[in-house]
């Protein structure tokens, strides 16, 4: 690997662990390896930026709203798309739609099966968008400029949190996108599966920690795990701020 | 989805939701779909039950140790195997091993730095087996007799952490499996990404929650990361001592 | 493998392979291991069952009109479709569509180019239907009955020719299938692409070669390739005849 | 797609194809979009160049022995292997091994059946070498000078056709290689089931149709059928005289 000097540190720190043991392990720092940012080769990927998450009236506000407020995700990926467009970015929409066939789906885990009972992303129909303008389906209004601007790839949906049954890692391919900036709802769910299977498909990924936001439930915080796991997993975990630093500064 | 009886909690909760907000949110249950255990279907996989996480001279012991022990994580590793070669389950391996090329890799997230800077799981080449018994990449000698038996699957290596890289789901599919009994380690790295591969891949997951353990690093949790996604994405997340209830059972 | 009946023939000929050489390979018949069929893990598959290859005003309907006609697919198609409604069978479609931003792919190969080129499939963007409605993207009239029915699942689209990036093997996992009945449009691109996913997802795959068909263009011959590659890799290979005696005698 | 020029045939042919229907649709060339082949993101991918195949005392000889002759296939990985070494390509191996367990696999198609029964690829275990050497999974030994070098990637086994179900597609990305030249054992199975899969996954690919070769059989002709699909499918399909050529002009 390429890392001679930004894991210098990591090393450093593993000498240390060796030497002195789990004292050290759990409180020296250990690096992130980081990840170069440019239009050719980089693009910003959103997941469900939609109204069942981010609106008031969507079917998981009570969900996801503290966490939302503590991140400012709604501003925060607004930031990030705006800031993406006006650099030339590309930028793709991994969305979650169900149809009525997939309320009939045989199994499922626990989080499915609350998306399904709360009647999560619904449409009518791969083929109708009755009733689809305005839904909790539907984008949230105002990222509606930056997505239906004709140039934001909008993929097909996700079914259960990853990209695994779309088309998101072939359109990336496709452009020739080899590095991703990811955002959107929800944190330990759709991001995090995201984030890992990315890395799998041999992407480097960068995390916006807190362009995203995550479920509290029944005394779990999702919210915090998956800043473990962007921290541990991904090649960096950036703040909102941070990424548009970076992404405005290769333009200069 | 077939839920009636198992998920009418689920749907009071989200009535509660519904009407009394957030509160209620946080506090009440949401309960988890549940796994039906049979010997047909169903399969115990155990990640990476190798001398690198579980024996004290381990290239990552210092990482997890703490957890290890919080977790009785050995003990009830063995436990599990123990009671599926006894019931007559289907048990399959899913290990993690580097090359030399494979530290030539041009980049990587966080922990997979790690990994190849502590040299974990090394081995000659995959067609090279000098050095290997009793390495950091060999299986922990207690676990040898289930898992060298000539029945247990031992798929090929999975190289960052779920098995989209590896034959697991294709080996289970040949032999009619599809609910999935997951532990091993890590907690937040290989089975959280085995658990999230295999639920796109359409299986049923129920994940051994103490039977795995995860790196307390810089401040972070992994274990406890863990754990919240096991709630929120399995099917099941249930003890060693419940599993082996299950799955002795069924004998019955 | 189960086989001890029905490979005994494969057995005998390998022997006599072994003995006397390739006269014996090039003369000898192999058998297929065939494919049961029934209502709860048998599904029908149709892959693009649109006007583009099947309505004279199609795209791409010069180039394989005369394999439609020698195979009679379009009737085929609608005998399987009916047969399969009618004893109960579950009926997945997957489609093939384009959008704007998929015309700017970077690169591709030779028929993916023509694809692009004569503009099949086209459709103004995911999340429009604006003259979509009798276009060459649109499914075949007479095939609209029982795929517009509401229980017919229709997956996302394929984007290239296999199944790899859209969600068929998941609706399929998710409604318990396990065996693949599959016919539809063309036979060396989408269909051998889908045969070749689908088996290596572990599924079991019977393919109806005379409901597909192929395109001959520039002294190739796409029927012929299809039809010899459907012998040797499917679990079987059967003519429409053949395909809906087994759906209906599982009835009696 | 980037086409300009390289594309104009495709589009007078097809305009052509508009006026004048079929008969030109047959007669009528149609181009391959070709491929760029660098050192950095260009690498050879062998499949198979194993014993069982390219050994007249291989299992599998006497299938393929006719087309191996025809297309001096031997001859042409070997010509490929010393070109990609000598002008520094990276060069990675998909082999195919069979373990014991997986002579218990519950289904599979008609040439998996046959792998089955005629013993192909058999090793003792993953973590077995025992009996390996010279065997007919071991590789052809003219080739192991540069196949052994240390240099070569040599990935998991593939375990029907495809590498679905190991780590080619990661271990090309995580050395930046976007464009793949293909060759090596046989041509409509597992070379054919590459293609294509690398293709789905974004990947460019050149398959080099006179260094492989297929099962002819019970009067298919498996080397035809590939060779047909490597036009319609790859991105180019080369002969080695040409593969060579190109890899050699890069240097200059």
């Amino acid at each position: 690997m390429r890392k001679i000097l930004q894991c210098s540190f990591v090393f450093s720190f593993l000498v240390f662990v060796d030497l002195y043991g789990v004292a050290a392990a759990q409180t020296a720092p250990f690096s992130s390896p980081g990840m170069q940012v440019d239009q050719s080769h980089t693009a910003l990927v959103i997941t469900d930026p939609q109204n069942d998450f981010l609106s008031p009236k969507g079917a998981a506000w009570n969900l996801v709203k503290d966490s939302v407020a503590e991140n400012h995700t709604i501003e925060n990926i607004e930031l990030l798309l705006k800031t993406a467009k006006k650099n030339k970015f590309k930028v793709f929409v991994s969305p979650h739609y169900y149809y009525p066939y997939d309320q009939k789906w045989l199994f499922g885990g626990a989080m499915e099966h609350v998306m399904h009972d709360i009647k999560m992303y619904q449409r009518k129909g791969p083929l109708s968008l009755e009733g689809f303008q305005g839904s909790g389906a539907d984008f949230l209004d105002k990222y509606k400029p930056y997505l239906e601007d004709g140039q934001t790839i909008i993929t097909s949906p996700h079914k259960i949190f990853g990209p695994e049954a779309n088309d998101l890692v072939l359109q990336l391919r496709k452009q020739g996108i080899t590095r991703v900036i990811l955002a959107g709802m929800s944190g330990n769910l759709c991001i995090e599966s995201h984030m890992r299977e990315l890395i799998e498909q041999g992407f480097e990924v960068a995390v916006v920690h807190d362009a995203t936001a995550s479920a509290k439930i029944n005394g779990l915080d999702g919210d915090k795990a998956a800043k473990t796991n962007f921290r541990m997993i991904a090649n960096a975990s950036w703040s909102t701020r941070e990424t548009i630093e970076k992404m405005k500064s290769i333009q200069r």
